[in-house]
């Protein structure tokens, strides 16, 4: 038994290909050395030759590891969460491109990073996700899971849709635009900034609604308790032109009278940084705020 | 021989549809009581029970008369711009609807206005439109004009697509956005408006780009002399996911590599307004500015 | 014995002046006729002849009174709430001009409210104040409350001034910018909007930070736990070019390395609205959201 | 007689301290060995030991000198654009900090763009001023340039201004908001971009008025054409709280009822740049406009 809080540990290559096998392998004999118990997901495992390392899907990385490692980027690090989310095991991510706002590990600090994880040395934050259900005349079609965001766009179009909102079945608004994002706070720093939408703290227990090119300019982001119901009617869609992604996924088509409920999904995702994780210091290198003009402080 | 400055005229429906019958009909008998020779477009012509009337196409009112009536809204007159954009003849609205940007002379003021109008008593504008080319491997692919914009967007997708900038070959910005709208001084009230743009005087001799949800937030419009010649290249569009739309009309599909030439075109719409049309006015009413709290001036 | 649950009703004019002398007039003999003990603040008891009535402090009525009525307006209502800080008498605002985010209830209404009101049939909704001290050389100098919002403002300069925010003891940024607004829900229909910042809902426990004409374009509104400590340090005022205030109260003058420490206060305020109150319908009607364009729904 | 376009140069060195001694040094010993003649501004001469060098006012150098180099940065060439706004001798800047958007010359590359210069090589560009008349009562009170912006701001007060706004006599808008401003397009990249306003290309005749801090949430920034007649008027200024301002400078006090009357200055600055300028270059620079994530075209 070894002397690590983390026993058994699932590697999750990025879904979309074959990138990160060089990481994957060194964090695999890494890991190894430390005799801890690792499955590398299956997807990545067809790519990699990973000699004798145990394969498993996401889903059951969620159910038999104590820690997952994500090797990719913040959206391989979405992906992931979206599968695990039934499960407790928290994740981490190793960043192969920039420094990202989910995966926040370097290569070049992952093995310094890493030892201190694996003793017990971190920084464990709960992150909620969506839960978004799709309805037409009141039966469930589909349901997904979003870290980030629902959206809900127009689609083949170059005109506006038109779309109403209620919050706690209160009625909010009625709008013509591009589309309205309800964004978690996690997704505040990405589409929704685009989009117009203000920075939330990551564990602020809030819901951003942001318009997308709204046609009435008085139409601003509205930021509501995290526990509220948000239900979103597809007013007027007269041809294949309004579609709901869940983190820019699997685009659902919608007809007038859809109806897309949105609320908090029942587990977090939890998220491991390393200790001196500094989510402001993630704003101001990846949003280039400006450095300070001169030394104080 | 009539005492009106207009002999001949032109009346043009709604492109989509029936509407508007009531006031073509009332038009058509109100120039008729005033010996003004009439001509009505053939698709009004197919729904209305016009009599005797002598119908042509957009195109051929366009080289026969020396005024177009248009009776919709600003859709309806945006559409009759383009198709009349070889000819000289001016347009003046009649908005069956809400007052319009273009459109601007209600149907309880259409006599009196009218009245107006073809004594020779009215405002003329020369609005310019642009004159998009799409090229690949250096084929001009399609040609249209805007009155609007012409609007670059994402298609098909929930992720940014990455364009190239030049205006007058020199590189601008390379952006990752929804998309990016090339818009006339006339279409800085319409959907550049809603991205966030700047509202442009109609007669200025500018161009106006606004980015879509641009990703990077130090991205905003630039206005540019309205003699430039601006290049889009699409950077990177792996599956179906850029089209081009003129005033919001039939989206043409593009490749990577593909480049969109766009220019003022040769001829200006040439607009009549009532004599005391106000752009001002407009915009206050139009944009739902706050009445002045107190008497003054 | 009345049947009211109110027995005790303090009344609070505005602080300004003597407007609205006939609505107390009338609000005195409404709720004398139901046998309601009431006290009048005494700014409108120099102003109105009030006969008999019993005259106080806003301090006073806060700890005598199970109810204060305030008739003004938004300003009026922020005033009181302020001086009852330390009083858990509720409020509820009767807006002599439109209507009032917070004053909700207008004079044709007032009767029906009231009675409605004192009956027990009413919303009782907590928005929390900032709790603002500004220190020098570790001594405080001064202390105030904000129901809106604190404002860190340039002053008597054209230049930008130069600020630290640090959250928890975390460093956010170093801005040059027109100042920095730290709203709380409540501010957030206030100043803050017109700064950019997005809508907050009054009862999430969130605090809002938005720059005011920010030199980076990227620095954006960050809304951040309602419980967190805020402080802005003032990095270089050569001149006398820095002042806070609160809810837009008495300017106080700062200097280089004065702090600005900023916390939720310890009380809410206790503000009662008419039971059918709906925030969304306030901010549908006063930010001059479009009606719905069709019947749905 | 010398070889070179320009005989006669001046040099200006920052109004506001001694900062830059040495450029100034090497400059006049650069120019003295190319047999030019350099006349240097009284204010640098008084701080700079400069031996037998002739010295002038700004304005003489404007009358005297066929060339006017600036030492400094946007800040000085501002001033020294004011100061020489009735003289046809052409400015360049070189910047002793971070590129600038006027003084575009690094001191490591002063040496070698001068030569270009000075034998010719070089981009002449003409900037507008706007020309600012504050009138009382019918009576001109003051006149000043501006090659930035007028910036009506609120003064010594927490509370929102109230402005009226007409273009060539037509009724633009009455605002509440924190002031407003006008900007030439060399002003739009600077306190204008914070205020929420477009960037405008430099040598396109239009003005842009950007309200600061609106109170409605439709009040968008307008251009309109660089030859307009615009026109504020203070409506209500109980407390001298409105004061005028020409690139920050001099802030002139107002009461209600006083007009700003701004036009296009009679004389345009005349900037040199080096002959590769690309003003696309400087926006991408200083507004850290995202660097092409990848290479093409």
């Amino acid at each position: 038994m070894s002397e690590f809080v983390f026993q058994s540990v699932g590697l999750i290559g990025k879904h979309t290909g074959a990138d990160g096998g060089e990481a994957i392998d060194a964090l695999i004999q890494f890991l190894d050395n430390k005799g801890i118990h690792v499955v590398l997901d299956d997807k990545s495992a067809a790519i990699i030759s990973a000699g004798q390392i145990k394969t498993a899907s996401c889903t059951e990385i969620g159910q038999i590891c104590d820690l997952a490692i994500v090797i990719g980027g913040d959206g391989t690090l979405l992906h992931a969460a979206r599968e695990l989310v039934d499960s407790d095991t928290p994740l981490v991510g190793v960043n192969l491109g920039r420094l990202g706002f989910l995966a926040d590990i370097l290569p070049s600090a992952m093995e310094e990073c890493m030892t201190e994880i694996l003793s017990g040395n971190y920084l464990l934050e709960e992150r909620f996700l969506l839960d978004c259900v799709i309805s037409r005349d009141d039966q469930p079609l589909n349901q997904s899971y979003a870290l980030n965001e629902v959206v809900t766009h127009k689609w083949n179009v170059a005109r506006m849709i038109e779309l109403e909102t209620y919050i706690n079945e209160r009625f909010v608004h009625r709008t013509r635009s591009d589309g309205l994002i309800v964004a978690t706070p996690t997704g505040t720093t990405a589409y929704a900034l685009s989009a117009g939408g203000p920075i939330i703290y990551p564990t602020l227990n809030a819901v951003t609604i942001v318009p997308i090119c709204p046609h009435t300019m008085s139409n601003r982001p509205i930021v509501v308790n995290g526990d509220s119901q948000i239900e979103i009617i597809i007013v007027d869609s007269s041809s294949n032109d309004v579609r709901v992604t869940c983190d820019g996924q699997i685009p659902f088509e919608l007809t007038t009278g859809d109806r897309i409920q949105i609320h908090k999904a029942e587990k977090p995702l939890r998220l491991i940084h390393p200790a001196q994780h500094d989510h402001y210091n993630l704003l101001r290198a990846k949003l280039q705020w400006a450095e300070p003009p001169k030394g104080h402080h």
